[in-house]
Formats: structure tokens, C-alpha cells, sequence
């Protein structure tokens, strides 16, 4: 049986790994439009800050270790224009047709453009190529004024990346709130750090277009665009594959599309929200492998599902740590919960340890009593303290027995009361 | 109505606060036998090392805080020798008697004695006294051989201390296992990491009674007495309250005894364990914060129930994070459970992060498909990651999901494929 993947990168490669380890037998062609198979696009920002000396260190895995180590045939500089599922078929630009029984499509996503992204001094920064052309351009031209569209997680970690070279920052962002939340003291507490690092935050201003020197009147050396992805699904829609309300390819819990036999993954598929059990379009590294794994699990004829996300994520936004997970109180409230919510402050240590402040608050439905979001600003310990609420968020755990979980505490480590058991006790008084 | 708290530290002011604060109306009288109140034992080991100047900075409240701001009268030196129940008082070695209508019995714990415990050079690490003597020691003496008696997170907190003074470190230890948890691949890591700072680990050798200058053969110079705790129960079963098989005072899951209107908190009470259910000897600071707060509610008319614990804790040693929760595979199996494990090895953060090597081990029940326990070893993520865990055992969570689970990835923070990740999907395909 032949195995076909589009797609070298994050998913691609986890559903082409996966499916030759439930299958020995597997023919298995993995087909990547670009150079380079298995970068690691989440570490693209810290390249640009000079952590890491060439852009090849977050390459992963390259063809020749498939070739040999799992015996999969993985093709750079492959693009597949057209899918031909009567004939079970892919069509390359160069004509060539590469036949498949099951196919996995792991085309991924792209940043949005707007009018001008071509201009010189114009970037994004979703490729290796894109990093080397960033990095080179800051180290050259020592730009002092700089704009970052959009006001996500790469939208800050845009501005960090061009702090730690030097250029004064101005983030535009046309909604009036920070990561797509609506949370306005998450806002906030993010407008009064950047302030501090001199990066100026401009909500509710929607640029349409950039020209050359100048974004939304003010004059600048160098422009970001970081206004969110959109999925990479031309190829399959032509094909007939459906795509969900989100814009994204529409799967089962097997990643599994309307078209027999043809599996997606990765960025260019939504996925279903843990909390409403509603379809939601988060691309995301992380749950881009858990999907290709699972795919390829199921193409190679196994019995898997992915139960779905939690909307977890980290962000480092100049040296603060921003975690989220769940939902927000008003987008609780949009999905017709009855939001109740509690925010503190506390530290992540004792004062002999260093600790350091930490920002905790939490979402649960006044109804069911259960846990459904919260987010976290602080230090090191942020991912930690996250991971624990996305946790309970998955378990639905009650605020009542949240407040009691047996946290582990050492001076070294934490505090005797957690600032997530001090923050489910806020939220407990509140409901 | 009057209240009255035996005990004035963790477990003791826990339950008189939130008494307080349940009930503006109450009279309440805490009597703590020694000098200090509301000190903070699990600090105690960093003070030695000279982290903090003064043993006070451990002291978090005084007195006159608690009868200014929360109108509680706080009497130290009041060594209460008996509970009269059916008079409703309680007598002081002076003895004078104090009425009361309900009654938080929250004495603590003391650490087991052996003999030749109070000969000079050896110590106890419990109270605030016992760390000033022993750092004394440490500064005037300069002691080069130290034996430590005891291997769990006391014994090994002690082994880390005496090495910050320059001692050369034995620990002797009557199981063959480390942290109670018969654990060998725990055990034989850890041990792995004592070597690397020169501390010799003796499993299997009983100490009965220590001479001067000499334990179980060898000579030295200084003696840490650290093998366990005992629940102070005396006062409490001479008053007919009931103790459970454990030899703690047994209560409900309100925190009250068999005696109406007596409620019992803290190190001197067992809790149940979430994973089997029984009843078990816990005494960590954590914890006893909790029950307190839970006897100060119910103490005070409100209904709170304390659902228990998961067996989780950390500890430094060396600079090693080791945190375990929930059961051991050989726990596991003595409770009727039939497990599955696993245990891999990854890094907390990719390298360009300066990620540090962290080794996670999980058991789940074959039957059930549920995790019930965990250990982490690693850097200062280890309280995170031990902590995911614990929430995922308190909810029972099935690996499959845990496989799943939807965790946060940034480089600054975690890698793509979080350990915890790897560990269960290694134990799905150990199944």
C-alpha cells in the first residue's frame, strides 16, 4: 500500500514516523514543497535574536535520515499543484503524477498578506528563508524605528525579536485586546510591560496596507507583518475536500477528511475545542504533531482519535512569561456559559529564593461549577503553572477541588500556597 | 462562642484565620507551646545554608498581628497537657484551664528520637532552635564527616545542607529504597547523583542508637537525625479521641474526630490517600495549611470537606528537582492495582534554551487505563511538570488522554513534544 504525504514539516513528518511504525510494509512518499524538511518554526524568532548561529541548527531531521533510518521517501522541492482523488493521484508543477491508496494532507499555513507586503523592509517571518532575510536586514541596516502588525503570539514575539536589536517598537493591532482574547486586564497588564521595554502598543488601528518608510502615518525603517496564519488549503478544497465554518480543512477525531482514504494534519485543519466541543482553528506546533501522528495512525490502518485542544499556549514577551488556556471570561460568556472569574497576585517563590511576581486568573461556569479557562503572567514557572490549569480545564475539574489539589511545594520550587490554589480560592468566594 | 486551636503553626493559624473569618462573632484562643508562631519548618534547611540571615525572616506573623488584625488571641508558651471533653476545657502545664465550645487539635509532629539523640553533634532539623544550633555548629566546628540518618526528603534536604558547609556526607538508611517510594530506578538515579557531590548513600543499614563520633561504625564529627516524623497524638488519645491504623488522629473528611466538636488538622492527623482511597500519614506543609482551613470552616458552622491527597512533594537535592505523586509501581501492586510504567529521559527546553536533562517516570493501572502516580527528576521545571502530573492522577485521568493532553510549547519554556508527553506515549505502547 502506498502512503503519500504532502507536507515535510511538523505534521507531515509525525503522520509519515507514525505510519511506519504501525506499518512495516507501508510505501511511504513524503512530498515538501520547499528545501528543508522538519524545521522547527516556533524557534524562527529566536534565530533572529541571535540564540542560535545558523538557521540550519533548527533543522531537525533531513531526507537522508528518513531515507535510511525509516525507510521513507521524502522529496524536497516537491510542490503539489492539484490532487486527482478518482485516480488517486498527486500532481506536481513539474507534471509528474505520484499515485497513492491514502493519502495525508500536511500543507500547513502562511502569514496574511496585505497590500505592500512585498515592499523592501517588509517582513514575515514563517520560513527559514524569512528568518535568514530578517536577521540579515537587522544586522545591516540597524533599523531605530520599527512596526509590528498584529498583536498575537508572533506579534510579540515580533516586537521582543526587534528590541533585542536595538529598534524602538510600535505594535499595531486591529482589535482592542492582546492573543485574541478580549480580556482587557490581560490587556493591560501587557500594554504596562511593553511600556517598559519602550514598545508602544496601538489597538483598534487596522492596517490595510504598508508603503515603504511609513505604517498607519508614522514613519518607520522596518515593518513586521504578524497578523495571524491562514490555512494552506487550496490544493484540497479544488479536490473536493471539505473545509469547516473556521476556513480550515474539516477532520473527524481519526483526521480523517469527507474523502475516503485522504487524512489531514497539522496547520491547515481545525480542530475541536475541549471546552465547547466546537470546531476552532488554533495552528499550533504542538498539536501539528499530536494530528500527524494521529493520522498516520489511522492511514496505516490503526484505530486512533485526537480528542481535541485546550487553547494552550506560552508566549515569552521580552522576558515575561504569558500562558493561556481555555477560554477567556468573555469568550465564555459567547458561548453561552455564565462566566465567573477571580484574578491575584502572588510570587512563584519565597523572597529568599528570588521569587518572582505572578499574575494568575481564572474562568469558571457559574452553572456546572467547572474550571473553563485562565491565564498566567509571570516567570520560568509560567509553563508549569499553565500546563496544570489547561489540565484541569481538560479534566473539568471543580473549582471546589481545584482549590484543594495537592500541589508540591519546597522553598526552592514554590510557595507553600500555589498561586493557582490561591487564585481557586478567589474564584471560589466569587460565584 | 469560643474556639479554641491547640497549636500555632501552619495547621493551627490556618484554621483560626478562616475561622475568623467565617465567623466575625467567635471568640478564638490559639495556644502554641513554644516561643514562636506561624514559622515556616520546610525553610529551615535554607537558613542553615544561609539564605537568610536570621532564623526570624522564616517567621511569617506575630502574635500581635493576629490579635490586631483578626481580634484572634494568640498565647505562646501555653503547653496544653490534657483535653477535659467532658467539661470543655483545656488544661495548661500551669495549670490553668481554658473553656471552650469547639475545639482544633493541631499539634504537629516531632521527628522519631533514637538513642544517643541528645548526645552533643547530633541534630534535628524541626524547629527554629534546631536550625540555629545546628548552623552554630556548622560555622564554629567546621565538621568534616557527617552521617544523616534517614533517606527521605528530610534526610536528603539535610545531605545538601551539610555539603553547602563542606562536609564530606553519609546517608544511612534502613530500607533499601529512597523517599519510602521502592523505587529502584529512583533510587539508583539519585544515588547516580549523590556521588557526583561526594555523598555516600547506605541503603539497608539500621541505625539504632549513634555515640559520639561514631554511626553504625563509621567516625564523624556531626549527626543528622532525619528518619521521619511521629504525629503528636499523646494529649489527644488520652482524651478518647480515636487514632487511625496509621497511629494519626482519624477524621472525617470534614476534619472532625470521633469526638463532636473536636476537629483535628495538620501533621498530626492522616489524610486520605485520592489514588486508594485509605487512610495514610502525609505530614507536609501543604497539607496541613489545607486541613486547617478546612477544621477552622466547619469549626465555625460552615459545611467544607477536604478531599485528600495525592502523595505529592519536591524536594532539592543537590540541585536536583525530585518530585513525586500519587503510587509507585510497587505501591501500586500492594494496593491490588495491576500497573504499567514507564520511564524515559528527555530535556525540559531545546538546547540553544540551555535545556537540562529531565527523566520522568509514570504508572498507570492496566485494568482501569488510568495514571495513578508519577516521579520527575530535572531542573527547576521539575515543580511543573510533577504537578501536571499530580492533577492528571487527582482526576484519573486515562493515558490515552494524557497522550493527548494539550500542553504549552514556546522555546523559551518547553520543548514541541513535552516530556510528560513522550513518558505516556511510551506507556500506551507498554501496555
Amino acid at each position: 500500500m502506498r502512503l503519500v504525504v504532502i507536507g515535510g514539516v511538523a505534521a507531515g513528518l509525525s503522520a509519515a514516523g507514525r505510519a511506519r511504525r504501525c506499518d512495516a510494509s507501508l510505501e511511504i512518499t513524503v512530498l515538501e514543497k520547499g528545501e528543508a524538511i522538519a524545521w522547527g518554526a516556533c524557534g524562527l524568532p529566536y534565530y533572529v535574536q541571535g540564540l542560535l548561529e545558523t538557521v540550519d541548527q533548527l533543522v531537525v531531521y533531513t531526507p537522508e535520515y528518513f531515507r535510511r533510518e525509516r525507510r521513507i521517501d521524502v522529496r524536497t522541492g516537491a510542490n503539489v499543484v492539484s490532487i486527482c482523488h478518482p485516480r488517486r493521484q498527486v500532481v506536481l508543477a513539474s507534471g509528474e503524477r505520484i499515485p497513492y491508496d491514502r493519502l495525508v494532507v500536511a500543507t500547513g499555513a502562511r502569514p496574511k498578506r496585505i497590500n505592500g507586503a512585498c515592499e523592501p523592509g517588509v517582513f514575515t517571518l514563517a520560513t527559514l528563508e524569512d528568518a535568514e532575510k530578517l536577521r540579515c536586514f537587522l544586522i545591516e541596516r540597524k533599523p531605530k524605528r520599527a512596526a509590528v502588525i498584529g498583536a498575537g503570539y508572533m506579534g510579540l514575539q515580533a516586537a521582543e525579536t526587534l528590541r533585542t536589536h536595538g529598534a524602538s517598537v510600535t505594535i499595531f493591532e486591529a482589535e482592542h485586546e492582546i492573543l485574541g482574547r478580549r480580556d482587557p486586564a490581560l490587556t493591560d497588564a501587557l500594554r504596562r510591560h511593553l511600556e517598559r521595554f519602550h514598545i508602544d502598543l496601538q489597538l483598534g488601528v487596522r492596517v490595510e496596507s504598508v508603503e515603504p518608510g511609513m505604517v498607519a502615518g508614522r514613519p518607520c525603517d522596518i515593518v513586521i507583518l504578524a497578523a495571524g496564519v491562514q490555512p494552506n488549503v487550496e490544493i484540497a478544497a479544488e479536490a473536493g475536500i471539505e473545509l469547516g465554518r473556521t476556513g480550515a480543512i474539516r477532520v473527524s477525531d481519526r483526521m480523517e477528511t469527507n474523502l475516503s482514504g485522504i487524512y489531514a494534519a497539522g496547520d491547515c485543519v481545525e480542530t475541536t475545542h475541549l471546552v465547547t466541543g466546537r470546531p476552532v482553528y488554533m495552528p499550533l506546533g504542538t498539536t501539528a504533531n499530536k494530528t500527524g501522528r494521529v493520522a498516520g495512525a489511522n492511514a496505516a490502518g490503526r484505530r486512533e482519535r485526537f480528542p481535541g485542544v485546550a487553547g494552550t499556549m506560552i508566549v515569552r514577551v521580552c522576558g515575561l512569561g504569558v500562558g493561556i488556556t481555555g477560554l477567556s471570561e468573555w469568550q465564555a460568556r459567547k458561548e453561552g456559559l455564565d462566566p465567573v472569574s477571580a484574578s491575584i497576585e502572588s510570587f512563584d517563590k519565597p523572597r529568599y529564593f528570588f521569587g518572582e511576581r505572578v499574575w494568575v486568573s481564572l474562568v469558571a461556569d457559574r452553572r456546572s461549577g467547572r474550571l473553563v479557562g485562565g491565564t498566567v503572567l509571570g516567570s520560568q514557572a509560567t509553563a508549569g503553572s499553565i500546563n496544570v490549569i489547561a489540565t484541569a480545564v481538560t479534566n473539568r475539574m471543580r473549582v471546589e477541588d481545584l482549590e484543594h489539589l495537592d500541589l508540591a511545594y519546597s522553598p526552592p520550587y514554590a510557595q507553600v500556597w500555589d498561586p493557582i490554589l490561591i487564585a481557586a480560592r478567589q474564584l471560589s468566594k466569587n460565584f
